[in-house]
């Protein structure tokens, strides 16, 4: 299909500033490209921070931007070369490719496959222009996939094909959110039968690593937010315990945690996206095998790290979409959802219309349900 | 032996101030104790920074106090229910012990046993007290050794029995330094064969690792100083190449290790003790999989660490006394350098009395051949 698509997409003009629906021109894709029918997607903590969170790397973000990266659709139309999808093909676009072909997609250490790196994270294509634009004017694809619009084009190493049966408004929620939750615990953490676990912060993300934990037979599961609403859904993904830092103030939360563990946890997971999290998640891991696993981001403050905290034998590190190899695992994810060995449907907490994503980006801001 | 030992010893005083050689008191053997004639003792960069550099934890530490954990000498006498040495043995104290006996021994995660732990962080035996004193007044023990004195008293799970023929005055620097830097790249890096390592700091420790790395297999050790003087030696030990930082300005120096190895290194070991290198040695990784291993200590300030860094799949870890258990494992190193499939002699370069300790902690510190 050689046709440009005008659709509707939510386009971000500035830093700090709300959304705004815009009819966009979508162009056709080229060699090696597919134009996907966007028909859900979720809405992610790093969506929000991009836009309202002033960092070091503010200044490079280029603007108009499509936000979103964590969505399903269908494949409208297919470029040249483009060999693994066909039109109506369902999938998962992916904000982190698999080109297959590279050194770090035959290492089993790594799912950081740098193809079209530079050009995604700049809101482009291979070609260094974007495939959308209002009036003439280039409007960028937020990590080359920008979910937010009712039309989008990717990059074909940059999505997964999945079952054609998946329920795409749930199964969009592996294209971040989930998937990054859940890898981090079982890919990154790498978390032991019979360990004890913290998770901080009950988003979606942190929701994801609770059942995790689970799946990877966590016997404690300490899930941590500030907001006891998140609670019950903790539990029921598989939490053991949930406490508020506040109910224990002045206390820090790694004394709590450490009170509660005989020294600390096992493996902690920070899903916030705080610098100062980060280092209590860190603090509360037991010294001599603690593992603490980095899954949100922020890049507003450098994490402080004690020296003491990594020579008596703590592990700090970070997870990039949970670890996982995105062409071939997201489709596996999906079966598991199919297979009810993985919970998709406790994640979703409203549906809004592409009209109301402000509303959406707020309640996901203020963790309201 | 139930006499008490009268003795020299290097105490020092207060923070900041040169050691003095005394005469003090060495107590006999309690209970599981063991009475050692020092007969060769390094010193350690963690002795330099305990008695010259500031940090939170400056207040914490108990003065007077004998200085030094990296010494070999034989036992003299033993207290009741000791089993595990007898007068005349030679032994190599641990500032890590190694009990046996708890989880944290059975465990091959770690060699972090807290046997005696607290008491010996504060400079004193199980029973909360010193086995040196002057005239009466209790001189603490650092580390729970303190093996600048020619008599110190240990707990019997904090010391390795070593072979008779092993000469004194070389293992005594698997005490600590070489054992450290070596066990790092070996245990806490897990350097691989065929990979890209990054050494930082080429004192005793930074020494080792290069040596440590050259034994696992690297195919490139790349030794970074900003003393050139340490070259020679790194080159020797297994260095593929050395660099100046101070060469390269204004350019950092992760920006030249990612620039000679395509992307950054595999593993980057910091051996300096100093919060901004270990932040430069963890950028200096390649993202995906790069291994930084943090060696050098202090306490002057936190390392800063920006997420970005983590997430892109780089890990951050510490090592401390090179991973190894140490009654297991010094006598197995002893054996390797008796089979000389390990250098010592190479890291001597200078020996003195105990008289000339401050002349010690000087060339230590000013990195004088």
């Amino acid at each position: 299909n050689e046709a440009v698509i005008t659709c509707k997409a939510a386009v971000a003009w500035e830093p700090g500033t709300a959304l705004t629906i815009e009819d966009v021109e979508v162009d056709p894709p080229q060699a090696h490209e597919v134009r996907i029918k966007m028909l859900y997607s979720g809405v992610c903590h790093t969506d929000w921070a991009y836009l309202y969170e002033a960092g070091p790397s503010s200044l490079e973000r280029p603007y108009p931007v499509v936000l979103g990266h964590e969505g399903a659709g269908e494949v409208e139309s297919v470029g040249a070369e483009v060999t693994n999808v066909r039109p109506g093909d369902k999938v998962i676009p992916l904000f982190l490719p698999q080109c297959g072909e590279c050194k770090r997609c035959y290492s089993p250490k790594t799912n950081q496959c740098r193809k079209n790196w530079c050009t995604t994270q700049m809101g482009v294509m291979a070609d260094g222009t974007s495939r959308l634009c209002k009036k003439g004017q280039q409007v960028y694809q937020f990590m080359g996939v920008c979910t937010l619009s009712q039309y989008t084009v990717v990059a074909d190493t940059s999505l997964a094909k999945i079952r054609s049966d998946a329920p795409l408004d749930r199964v969009c929620l592996l294209g971040c959110g989930v998937a990054t939750g859940y890898g981090a615990a079982l890919n990154t953490a790498q978390v032991e039968k019979g360990s004890t676990c913290a998770v901080f912060g009950l988003g979606a993300v942190g929701l994801a690593a609770v059942m995790g934990c689970r799946a990877a037979g966590a016997s404690r599961i300490i899930a941590v937010d500030i907001n006891p609403n998140k609670f019950t859904k903790a539990l029921e993904l598989g939490a053991t315990e949930c406490i508020n830092p506040q109910d224990h103030k002045p206390q820090s939360i790694q004394e709590v945690l450490k009170e509660m563990t005989q020294g600390g946890v096992d493996y902690a997971l920070e899903c916030v996206g705080n610098a100062t999290v980060m280092s209590d998640a860190l603090e509360s891991t037991i010294d001599a095998w603690g593992v603490c696993v980095v899954v949100g981001w922020t890049d507003s403050e450098p994490i402080r790290v004690d020296v003491d905290q990594l020579l008596m034998g703590r592990t700090l590190k970070g997870t990039y979409f949970g670890g996982w190899k995105g062409v071939s695992s997201v489709p596996a994810l999906v079966d598991q959802y199919m297979k009810k060995e993985l919970k998709l449907d406790e994640f979703i907490t409203h549906r809004l219309s592409l009209n109301e994503v402000n509303t959406a980006l707020q309640l996901l801001n203020t963790g309201e349900r």
